[in-house]
């Protein structure tokens, strides 16, 4: 008998939105659109499912979170700026108790000095920063088989 | 001739929604309805009214402070992990001028370290952690009676 | 059959032999008589007993919080300044496995920053402060309640 | 032939909403209205136009300051409590790629520590701070100008 | 019977003799003979008088705030480097009881880390940084109005 | 008709006991009784009475203090080590309003850096440090005379 | 014409030869010939070549990655402990002018607060941890791919 | 001619009186009169004389620490939670020029970050801790012996 | 034969010329020449001789203070707020070799952080402060007698 | 029937080789082999085996430490500087699951700030420090019998 | 054709002018000028000019410096004490865009806290310290050479 | 009769192996071998003789060290990013009391932050830092003369 397949939710937070179109020096040109394609692509082929959001407020991931895991089996969540004060989101991943791998675009430790700390890793199964949107991708895989 | 009776609102922020339904053993199995429902009782016995609300977002929060001045007494707020970073909030409870009693069900500064300080703390009349649920019926009859 | 009453020791350390009638602006013109007082008419209410005992001397203070499990169901401390420093008290508060409720008349939060921390309160049950001597009261509900 | 007018976006942070009614002594007694008042006259001397937008949400914030860029010639934000900590809309600030003039009405190096620093300014053209609602107008003639 | 016409003294610290002449990349290329110029204009137009002086010496910024009280109605500084550990000048603007306002040609927020603060802004009306040379046009126009 | 004599209580801390006959290279030859007789003289000059007493008790210099204002105009006090981390002295200076002067016999900014701050120092009307027993005597001018 | 096949040299720091054998509550059951075997198995699929190394030598890290640049495409090191204090491997990063990612098998954000800075993270491309084993495959896929 | 037996003063501080009754999970279930009992036969056979006191209170512990040295070769202290704030008592080591070893049953490096630093230990020949009980006959040894 | 008259050299740093005249409520109302005149009488007392002089550039007293030595048996130095900052004048003690005798009219422990800590203090013979302008006789007694 | 020998491997690191040849004023004029020896008379007393070993170079250590616990009992480790920053022989002493006394044979509480702390004192049973080399022999007992 | 020889300005800062006859055990027994003559001897052997200039004024040296780069190829500055916390010399340097070396006759690192970090340092070319007054020579050689 | 040569060894730690081949822009175009030959021509110079070693492994730096007091008369030692954190260098500095100039190609004052400081500086003879390659030159000729 066949496993039910597994599903993943996606979370970009704050500015995310503009991905592609204003920095692309530093975040690349791919779209938020472009990178949901390719983890799509990449969901086929592990044979799960994903859902995209995205969202500036921060209590609006809140309410996300808490709900994940009764519908998904992991988040992969993209905090952005939230990444460094929002401890509402860090409660929000405990309280939810879902499985949640954070990714970073660039190297958050190679950058400004209040980058360097998330506060949400701590309780993130795992972190992946500096790999580019590839990040999403390696986070599938990682929610899906570990 | 009678005197009206004393209204508080009691504010609940991120992630209380989920009160009793996660992480009992921290929380307790009390979900915020029944809570809110010892908190009338409460109130029947000191003789005042209460009304009861509950929000993610931070900007919620500033705002029915900013108004609570005009309709009640008191508030009484657990600010979750708010309490922690949002000077937005402690900005409107000064603004707001309302007498405020902070709350927290659990004892903050036995937790991790970025639980100690509370940036509303310095604002509010007092503060009540610890206690469990309790803590909102104290805070009540402080409200009510100092 | 009926259960026997619970029993609470009230501490009360340096300083606070002088409550009421030094620096009423900030402590009020209650004296320690009046809080005892008062918290014994609220032990009445809640059936159980009381026990007030005041020291400046931060090993006496010691002594009696390490026996205090032997013959008392809580304890009640406002430890006045030795909150800041006294690993002491903090210490015997452990060792003598007692529930222990932190009381504060004024918001230490609210004060000079050396009166933010107390060392004691990670030990204690919980702590209330800023709600002036009404929070012996409610240390004493709690204390017999949760 | 004549240069297009140009326009300026006013962003007023959370709990500017209040100003005029709360707090007097410190903010003055001017509302909003009358700020947008005297900055839309003083608009019409310089030749500009003005929009005003009030938010006590971080992330509506966010979002007026992502596109801002497309609308205006410059954005003058008083970010209010978010100053301090929101580094979302910093981000935005450089992600929209907008020249943006941060006010504060008061001089925030006077007040409270915690106010001493703003994340924001490292990201905007410059600050004015300290000279009241005056404040406003000096920030739309450097938005014009400079 | 028209009223005096208020005057205001222009103080610039260390190194901003050599405006225009080194660095142009950061400071612009206009001299501090050019702001003298541009800062008269302003004053014709605001109906005020303004005196100009710069100096290397920190005790003779001192001496100069010292007694401007007697002679202006306001001080406009540029304190340059003085900014980040004058003392001295801070205690001059406090015992002279002259209103002062700072003013930066650079966003002092967005340079090293030492520049980030300014131990004369606390007793300072308030501080203009980042809008250039125009910077010390709208602290007239504030010495003047506000 | 003649005033009253002002009367002085000199009060030193932990380990000033042994003074004179230890460490007599850095707290020189003099023993406490030397310190009295001389200070007995200087009062017997200045017109004034003095009392002595010492304690390695800090609970015993609380209680002393509390009262001080009911018998003295003014308290000398050198603390010994307990300047360094005793609030319940500094709350007890406070809060029993007595005039109190600190005194040290070595410069205790020229000495280990857990000596340079004093948190009693705050409360007291002034300190004298490093002009050996002779400060006791300058101390004392200072209570009667200023 | 076929490109020629990538290469990545895989480098273990002090105490990872324990792998598997040590404390596998936290580090799992794997050995890091598993490892080796998972990381060939992904190579082949990526269709690329893998060298491994490990040692417990500072000074050889620091060697091999000064030259990996010579034979290889890109390193994936675990620093193990080194990752906190070791200047002199980051050197040889930016010295080899190697392409670089860091890998660690537990979530060193969520452990000991010496283990949440990586003096290595900021010279290399990007970093993964918490993802247990699978991260060495991710950071194969990164370095071939990325 | 035989030489005079050694004699060594262990002194006790706050809450250690309790050991063995409480929390025997990290102090052991030996109690106090144990820990004598074993430390008199060691001395017995390292041919000294011991004498043991127990003390809640700070400036008891100062007092005969001071005059130690006049009856004692040496002196053995297990300072309790008085190691991590008690100048006084570091005073009264230097003060009273007596051989004093520091000793603590668990290891204060493992606990919290508190207890990492004796403001004792500057002052003392050397410290044990961490070896439990044994720890008092160890430093019998080394203060008889080194 | 008579012993030929000590002389001390007082020196008053920034800001102080404007002494009496200027904040009264914080420094008095006695200006530095009823400061003069009152030291003066206290040296015709004391038998010594006493040069006065004020200065509010830092190299100037640095000066005076390299060759004091020369000159004078003592300096008694009030350095405003270069007791701050000036490691220059904190040198000269040095290199001078001159006994100098630190004085602050006010209590720079109660006033802004800042305050709190002298560079010069470390290098004085001691320090006398929140004394008044008595504080000047104070020092010069301790400038010829001890 | 007869329980068998236990057996301790003893460590030296960095610079420990010098022993006794240099700065015999810190560290005494006992040479390594010296203390070898006395530790061999001690190790025959309390009935148990000890090899020796001393390394310069931190990986040479770390492989030590891993293996010890199939070979010994338990480790006694000077580990000399390394104490301060080798987080790779600390994380070598939790991998090996190795019981281990870490030994100093000055008191390092009393040196240079950068000694206070040890990274391996967490992970070891205990620490002996200040006792010479007789700090050794204690280890030896602490390690055999406790 | 020959080439112009180059030319260098010596700057002495704060106290140097008391060189070689005041603390002759840390600064040596060399005047300044006796300095001055050997940095002669060696730019006649390196063929270059020199000039010598000493104040204890930072605003003296701060125009030196701005100026400098129009008559000398290189600065050789010995700040004294104003290495520290003189910004506006620091800023001085990167105004005048002149090549300096900084020079400390004494090893700053192996001496208080505060000398330990320069200021200026890092805007310098290079600093030599700790080699005594061949420091001169040796920056001399650096200023020409390099 | 004449006096025997002076001798040096030069010593460089890890990475400058690579020195001009690597990241010429910073360290320049000359190798390590170009570096000892000019090093070489300057002891043919200064009639003295010079021994040259690199390592990457800091235990072999460290064994280098401890005995080169029996062989040379002094150490060069650039020990590139072990500076930063050896303190078993440092140790092996002052245990073979030998003395030691510490040379940096770079300025480490004006790279990163925890480039600033030298562990190894306070032990040394003196530092030059920033001259390039120079430096060796210099501190050799500050190894044989001063």
């Amino acid at each position: 008998m066949s496993q039910p397949k597994k599903s993943v939710l996606v979370i970009n937070g704050p500015n995310l939105n503009l991905l592609g179109t204003r920095e692309p020096a530093i975040y690349g040109t791919e779209t938020l659109e472009d990178v949901e394609q390719r983890v799509r692509r990449r969901a086929a082929e592990l044979g799960c499912e994903v859902d995209f959001r995205q969202s500036n407020l921060e209590g609006e991931i809140v309410t996300w979170i808490q709900t994940a895991g009764d519908y998904y089996d992991a988040v992969i969540l993209n905090p952005g700026a939230f990444a460094h004060y929002s401890y509402a989101i860090s409660d929000a991943v405990t309280a939810g108790s879902v499985r949640l791998v954070e990714v970073h675009i660039t190297n958050i430790h190679a950058r400004e000095e209040f980058r360097h700390r998330s506060v949400i890793a701590p309780v993130a199964v795992g972190m992946i920063c500096g790999l580019g949107t590839l990040g999403y991708e390696l986070a599938l895989e990682a929610a899906v088989r570990c």
